[in-house]
């Protein structure tokens, strides 16, 4: 029941275009299926794109870095499909299997801590203000 | 009526040993509050800060980049003591205005795609199987 | 391993009549697997019946506005089956393909600004206080 | 900005009949600030108090294991209000500073395992299935 | 220690002129303290400003439902800054006491039957496969 | 494309060693998915062990206590490999199906409560300062 992913060569001009820039910009055969569902709302697909594409690019951080980030967050929030193509893609730009160990080991400390510091109601430090 | 932090003078024994040894790791004059309170409970005092030094520690990641994740999930989960908390730890470790700019910006772009995942209900790609 | 869903026919009598209410309220033939689930504590199927039955109700805000609302906490949750079961409910009560593209579209975006407000610990400005 | 809490003296007949009841089940002189809150839409009132004193009374579960949940869902959503006045509750059903302490160990732990299960996709073994 | 908020007067030529676009869209004399603190990330400023200025316009869901969904999501992450600057931009969208009231039900509601699915591990029925 | 668990008879002497504890100390002739997925990072896995260990052992709450606190945490979460290992571990400590009931009800009431004191943005009463 769930909305069909729009291939390329179904879409609209407007939305081949996005696909087509993220294929050259990614240097991938195809979008994946989160493109082709985003294509449902072309406004949505085309401002996602515009700003993935900003934010992730290299910058004051490395891509690995960003990719890293993306996985933190996306295991905290449980998305499934969103760990899987953010691993790939971190894994693609470096990510070793340690790398993957560590930063999978912060994260779960880091929602450990946020609870306890949430359970005793833990107070700002004066030099934290 | 929360309880009060327990400072490193009206600590017992085993609690003040686990203060002395933050303060000798991190080379600081006092331990934060988060610690005094988890001094209610001594065993999740020691246990957390043995899993936190060994989970902080430089190895595959670097220590910027592991506050750097420490500081996306805190965010994630809306903890404002440990985002503080963490965000002067990544200060110290040498992170910049612009690091931290990029690093909030992929974490905004990360809660925003997961949920567009979410509401298309994106089915994994047969490569991400 | 986890419970069976009890169906009509098995259910016990004062189930049978919460069912009975649900499917002449909604005329439908058959309830839903959550209802089926919760039959297994039925102080909790009644109550969540009575109580979902009153919040959901035509009101100051209308059907549909309410559905897309369940469907946007939902999202913000990752709860498939209720993203599924509210979407189906939404686009009953007349939600367009462009209605759903900007209610995820707006979900997406306040999940984003969520976190930049975590992230840069934004003060509450003195009209909003 | 926020909606002033509605005290017992301004409030209408069918409010003050929900706080008169809350008075009397908890043998109190005066409702929290929650209760004046949701006093704005009486419906809601009425609704909330009914549910919670059914779901939180005596039971095959005793009112203190019940105040502890209610306390190990408010740390992992961070609700600072829900924290402290069910650690209030808890506390005046018996709860020692021991038990509230393994109580957020307990709270830590899931939040920690449960990105850990997360961030390594672990598939359920077939005996849970 | 967090970052203060930039002001129009100490603001560089590209935030400044995002700020003047925010002040002239929406009829407002100054920007909320949440531009102010996006402006020390000046690339974070105007995708966010673009992107919230595009998805907030009226479409196919006008204004008011829009920011009662956004409502809804900052409610459920417990972003306090983001409920009230909404809240106030949903009232002067018309909101009313009554919508708001049974906006927080719904929320509620949605909030306690996602985790009762959860919980209970519905299934997807047949026909909402 | 996820990593694949590691069975015992592949494991390395430090991962096998942490699989026998579980299995002696559990009673159990093998370990669970999660635990050959944290072998990857064995580092993690021995922590993970012995902090899990630690809390879960009987104390000042007793281990069907812990087990249905821990099934909240995950509920709320939306964990479900963690909702369903840890309700096994709760019926196997003893819980009837009127307790889990009962433990999804407050769960749910919880998830609900909370974001009722976000909407509302209560204040904390003078009493629970």
């Amino acid at each position: 029941m769930p909305l069909p992913p729009i291939d390329h060569a179904d879409a609209t001009p407007d939305v081949r275009a996005v696909y087509d820039d993220i294929m050259a910009t990614r240097n991938v055969p195809d979008v994946n299926n989160f493109w082709k569902m985003l294509a449902h709302h072309p406004a949505t697909l085309a401002r996602t794109w515009d700003s993935l594409k900003e934010v992730m690019a290299p910058g004051a951080l490395d891509p690995l870095v960003k990719e890293m980030i993306f996985v933190a967050v996306s295991v905290t929030n449980g998305c499934q499909y969103c760990i899987r193509s953010h691993e790939a893609a971190a894994r693609k730009a470096g990510m070793t299997d340690a790398q993957f160990g560590e930063l999978l080991a912060v994260v779960g400390m880091a929602n450990e801590t946020n609870r306890l510091v949430h359970g005793y109601q833990v107070e700002l430090d004066e030099r934290l203000k």
